[in-house]
């Protein structure tokens, strides 16, 4: 039988907190294997959490346990949520984190994580991941059913997101997630370009800035210049082949989604 | 039988210095399991290195073996040092790291690491973590008893710190360290925090800062807003909810403690 | 018998990037051990990521699977290659990542990755260290042979590095690489160095700055001084003692190859 995986996920960056996440585990569940999504979410930043977690979970084992901390509510009377879709569990705060791989599975199930039995008493004001979650998660990587952990929890916080609009012949979306390489990726998904376009060739705007055509990779870019693709994740993207939008632009990618960034498709 | 966990810290940053050292161990024990605590650690900052481990070690579970890399004389004579306290390890050079937790353990016991069936030779004089550090990490991992390492070593180097002092009616402490979200801990302990209040109202201070009350949580400021509190490993804590206080106040986090910022509790 | 070790070299940056590898390998070799080398590579620096692994390699157990991401060319015809060197695999790009571990091993031998069973369909065209890379790393992991990923390429991709020459009784080498620490390593080798000198004293110019003498240790120089000395890897490094060099010359560490900074050797 193979080990049970946790996966992790936070904004906690490079320090200290993640590792003593990983000493509480394996004191509960020493055969647990860890992997580490990422730590580097802009600080206190739900909904690019909830996104990475979209779009990343898919791709590991049935049974997986993701843990995820991104908690600006710690210590206030905000929940902590266990959510169990399609064979894996996902545990963290009841902030949203979760909700858009709820909103794609009509069976997914959440409890509230309530049992003293699964923390780590005392548990602290500020350090829910310690003492809260990744117990949880390593009880539940050791075999302990999600509802152990607490009664089920009907309305878990949901998060919405802005849907691009047509306005005059333009797909008008926003960007949502900027990456380490300085790409600009879109609330724009494939099918949604597809049925809007209908193979028609297509501009993409950003400000002033204007792309002719989607291309399929980014070197079909000269070097510097900038290109629109569908990225690994099926969305919309917008990049400089071997460059740097974001520096390009001046746009700070730990807060692209905030700056409400819009991204027109033009036909 | 469990495996056994090997803990990694250092100041290495994100390059290949931190991997290099883990392939050394699995050459000697490919069986350990390896985690890392941090290696975010300022350049060359012992006391730092000290402070984290002295917070992150309980954690772990007993026998874990602490590999920690803050080395500043490495290739003078500092000597290297295999520290045993409570059942676990600890192995890196001797020049404080481990001296926090030497102090609250009177049964630790402390060899220095001379044998050279233990290292990777030659030894170079500028990377012990890879040729001494990782090699006798692995081996203790292995199997192999502190004192296979080399002699009792009777004087480490231990560190002192700043200790809070009290002054015209204000327990006045120092910083320590900041965190990835800009909150300052500093060198007052929720022990002496109590009996210098004994239930009486408090106000904190940092230069022209003046905050009112000790919270449980961030969440009980309003956003931006200052907050005071004991945070999870026991310390008095400012912080800015939902905001970066370094930030705030233009001090740099990665030298937090040798500004000498002076924290006071006034009752 | 003890688990495979993959080692997961890239430019990707503390992103999710990395972690959805790891979640398609896991798929694929549950077993397998997972060894982050780097993700700091600067962004499409393939030089850096050629020599990283040259460095680092060699301290893995015989049979290790090096995967290593650094693509600037993803989605266009270059080629995909498994290179196989004493024992050991190296899967990636065809850009040069893995040649200068190639020049040194006469044997070694190298296959063009196009075997769809070894890869995860649809393959996206700008992430295939998820679709391409990664698979065929878990499948090498988990016993497959490189042949059966594809036939042999005959002229992979190889890289050529300026090569230190003597004018002027001054061997004139060039930067390579910067590390976290700020300290400068050129393309001068021990051996050359040895030969240059044949015992006599030498002086060591960068622009303006002249050492005197070659140092074993960092420790040699005041704090705050400038240091040359023979690094771990066994090239000729210049430092600060305790430290930055680059912040103290203005050297951006993240390009200091390409800033084609000259290094004099003086006899």
């Amino acid at each position: 039988m193979s080990r049970p995986v946790i996966t992790l996920t936070s904004d906690f960056g490079q320090g200290v907190f993640v590792g003593v996440m990983k000493g509480v585990i394996l004191n509960i569940c020493p055969q647990a294997r860890l992997i580490d999504l990422t730590h580097d979410l802009p600080a206190q930043a739900v909904r690019a959490g909830a996104l990475t977690l979209l779009q990343a979970a898919p791709f590991f084992p049935q049974g997986t346990v993701h843990l995820a901390v991104v908690d600006p509510g710690v210590g206030t009377s905000r929940r902590a949520i266990c959510m169990h879709s399609r064979g894996s569990c996902f545990v963290g705060p009841d902030n949203g984190l979760f909700s858009l791989i709820m909103q794609q599975d009509p069976d997914a199930a959440a409890y509230e994580i309530i049992n003293p039995d699964f923390r780590l008493e005392p548990v602290s004001s500020t350090f829910h991941g310690r003492d809260v979650f990744a117990p949880a998660a390593a009880h539940l990587a050791a075999g302990a059913r999600p509802g152990m952990l607490g009664p089920a929890l009907p309305d878990p916080i949901m998060l919405t997101w802005p849907r691009p609009k047509v306005a005059n012949d333009e797909l008008c979306g926003q960007v949502l997630l900027a990456d380490r390489f300085g790409n600009l990726a879109c609330n724009i998904i494939q099918k949604e370009l597809r049925v809007f376009l209908q193979d028609r060739p297509a501009r993409v705007r950003l400000g002033d800035l204007v792309i002719k055509g989607i291309s399929r990779t980014y070197g079909q870019a000269a070097p510097g210049e900038p290109v629109a693709l569908v990225n690994s994740w099926g969305r919309l993207e917008l990049a400089l082949n071997q460059g740097n939008l974001c520096a390009h632009l001046g746009i700070n990618p730990q807060n692209a989604y905030g700056m409400g960034i819009k991204i027109g498709l033009i036909r």
